[in-house]
């Protein structure tokens, strides 16, 4: 059945990996504890997002870490992704299920309380609290909700959760204590000096917050 | 089965259609005589993209005319279009046929001969001569091919085709004397004064050049 862990979720941004090969940046933070990776791209052809979804399907497979596309129903078909994260703004729900079908895990981001009490009437598998903090990663992103909306939603969701946007090591105690069951980092991974360090590093602080 | 004409052949540019919304452009060419549509969105999201689709579909449904998605498999799988068009840069064809199923039409683009020979040993339904000449509706394209390029490949093509890129009323004739089945455009109706008109003529020269 369906395996995941948020504990430490990296989404990718090609952009940000300081001209380091996407794949050696993601594989240095896998090692480091990296537990679940969202590939993520928004301005390459079809053929190349499929082609790095399936040269990143390859690198983590022995690490078993599941392997989620953003957006794209097609490329996470094509390639036999574990799984999809959609937004607001990407194909419906229902749709995305009823083609990927009930073993694949469909995280979906909420930007307010109300998005959350709808996701609550789906059979989700996560959602993303998007974004926690203002964060120059994404643009086209909804007000932050700040750790007092980290918690509002916990509390009522019924889905585990991620929080992302704006997270690095200085704020990632607080978002586990708000409620979050793992956080999900962009540029904290990808445009770190060291990955997996910086990986390894995080990991450490939701653990400890947890306890 | 398989129900298809590549007569007169639509291809979608919202930015092209005069600020008139896209499913009136549309209906009015199809009552003028399109044959196919293929709907084409390079920058909005994935929803939007999903919405327009929907609708295009049941404005073209009375008619009897087919809706292809242009790229992107998942919105064709969630409007359960009549097809897809993949251009080079797009998910390879095996993987969009294993998906889509061997009832839907598949419309490939070929740049060049190597192409169209690659195409040969494809179960393909249409191939899209892509551009025959310059044109100012996409800025990614390959060389412009000519009428001699239409010439050449129609002749070692197993597949039925479409020329399209630069085409309107004055070298219509032309493509289709070069072997082409049909002609695909963007502008020539998109941006026509009277698009049911403008597909109406064009209609007609190309039944007139079959002759």
């Amino acid at each position: 059945m369906k395996d995941f862990d948020l504990t430490l979720y990296l989404v990718t941004e090609r952009s940000l990996s300081l001209g380091r090969p996407l794949d050696d940046v993601v594989e240095e933070a896998v090692k480091g504890g990296v537990t679940m990776v969202q590939l993520r791209e928004k301005t390459c052809s079809s053929k190349e997002f499929y082609d790095q979804a399936l040269r990143l399907k390859k690198c983590l497979k022995p690490y078993n870490v599941p392997l989620i596309i953003n957006d794209r129903l097609d490329i996470a078909l094509a390639c036999d992704a574990e799984g999809l994260h959609i937004g607001q703004n990407d194909i419906p729900y229902h749709i995305a299920r009823k083609i990927l079908g009930k073993n694949k895990i469909i995280g979906l981001s909420v930007e307010n309380i109300q998005d959350a009490i709808e996701a609550n009437k789906l059979d989700i598998d996560y959602i993303g609290i998007s974004p926690v903090f203002g964060t120059l990663t994404k643009t086209d992103t909804a007000q932050a909700l700040g750790l007092s909306g980290v918690s509002d939603i916990t509390q009522i969701s019924k889905h585990p959760s991620v929080g992302i946007g704006g997270i690095n090591k200085s704020n990632t105690q607080d978002i586990i204590r708000a409620g979050a069951d793992g956080i999900s980092v962009v540029s904290a991974i990808m445009s770190a000096d060291n990955p997996r360090l910086a990986a390894s590093e995080l990991f450490e602080i939701i653990i400890k917050s947890k306890k």
